[in-house]
């Protein structure tokens, strides 16, 4: 095997081992960094299983939702809680599709079928959703709810959209994803353009897993720090002290960067230097 | 899947996952220390690739010179240079035996079509040979003398044995995987147990991959400080410190915690805690 004749779903496996070995990322699981309950141990294990539900997306015969439930699944085996539950969401339908403009047919094609896989491998997680939301995945009439109204999995992606930007990719057609992998493929070769993206990247959005955890306003300062230590008027090392200290992790941005991985990997951009 | 359905193919990914990550390992790269030309992600990538491999061998039915070949073919596809090659030579007979019973049984069932393929997947690598060795692998008359005299692959760690102690677990039974097992069920579950293991190993027998680089007299200087760090007379940090500063790394003894920790896990211990 040569690097040109990489699997997507080895590429895909790449990308999440990539991500979590780049440092330092403010706030998230990196080489110098662990959280008491989930370690970088637990990121690799997850990458290492995640393999089968990769290889079964690349065959692109089944179903997405039902191939994210099996991703889901296959890597729980540890106990470091959910690790690549949001990467999943991304890397599923862009290994199937081969690229965002084949994972968007891929998510056109979803049905309630998919919708209903997708709760279940949602259920088994420890993901929290909006309380107030009325596709609450602790209440047992949503699945109800969802079969009555026949909605597809890019129906659920939609209706979680305004408040996760993991499901903002799917229906806004990948623009952080594809800004991601542009930026690596601008900030050049290895280890340290991963951490330039991941930081331009949060300087860019609101991060949706810091708003679910800690509120808006939170978000919104962490990315506006994100944005000063792109300008140099603090280091990276204080604003992942602050972070950490908080207990803020800013989970969705480093989801985006594993798409956005994948994808650069896809198109040249090389991680050894 | 469960814990207790993993494959054995993904039981050794996890086992090479698991001993890059402790730290600190003395000289070795490890979480906190790469080497200029040889980094964590290195280690990482060479897991992921080495999956197609470690499943011919799960599968049981291939040639284990082969399959040693191929793991080295698959996964060289990056600058760090050989990453895993004693690895693969522990842990292919072992994935494809099941445990050392099997792999002593897959042994002495080699051949010289074993040997042939291994030497070739060993003029890939930069492993070096002693130079004084008349199985040269860089001589192209070796693999001529390899076909006269019939010599298995068994053959050739019989050769190599006196001075490759990965080689020697080849005909000697194991005894020192075995020994890592039952220390890493010893020392209980998760990353400190490796590194104690991975010290304990290093002061039992001088390591050859130090031996080859450096001499003998420096690989027993080693080990001699490897035993005061766990007499309590020097810290870990500071042996550590000083094999990276003389770019002293003991390579064969993380080989065999790597295949230990293949034996480990099947047997029960848990990386996760």
């Amino acid at each position: 095997m040569t690097c040109l004749q990489m699997k997507r779903a080895e590429r895909a496996q790449l990308a999440m081992m990539l991500e979590v070995c780049a440092y330092p990322k403010p706030g998230n699981v990196d080489r110098c960094h662990d959280y008491a309950e989930t370690r970088i141990e637990h990121f690799l294990a997850s990458t290492i299983f995640a393999r089968e539900a990769l290889e079964e997306a690349e065959q692109g015969t089944g179903r997405i939702g039902e191939i994210i439930k099996h991703a889901v699944r296959d890597t729980s085996c540890h106990a470091g809680g959910n690790t690549h539950f949001g990467a999943f969401i991304l890397l599923i339908p862009l290994v199937y599709g081969r690229d965002i403009a084949g994972a968007l047919r891929a998510i056109e094609q979803t049905d309630t079928s998919d919708a209903v896989a997708f709760y279940k491998a949602f259920a088994s997680t420890s993901v929290k959703m909006n309380a107030t939301d009325e596709l609450d995945v602790n209440d047992p009439h949503t699945l109800t709810l969802i079969r009555d109204r026949d909605m597809t999995l890019a129906d659920i992606m939609q209706h979680s959209a305004p408040r996760d930007m993991v499901a903002r990719e799917w229906v806004t057609g990948f623009p952080l994803t594809r800004r991601g992998a542009d930026l690596l493929k601008e900030f050049g070769p290895g280890r340290q353009s991963i951490v330039d993206t991941f930081l331009t990247l949060l300087a860019t959005e609101p991060d949706t897993f810091i708003i679910k955890k800690h509120g808006a306003d939170v978000a919104r300062t962490v990315m506006l720090s994100a944005r000063e230590v792109l300008d140099g008027q603090r280091t990276i090392e204080s604003l992942d002290e602050e972070c950490i200290r908080r207990d803020i992790n800013p989970g969705s941005t480093a989801d985006i960067t594993i798409a956005a991985l994948y994808i650069a990997l896809g198109e040249g951009w090389s991680w050894d230097y």
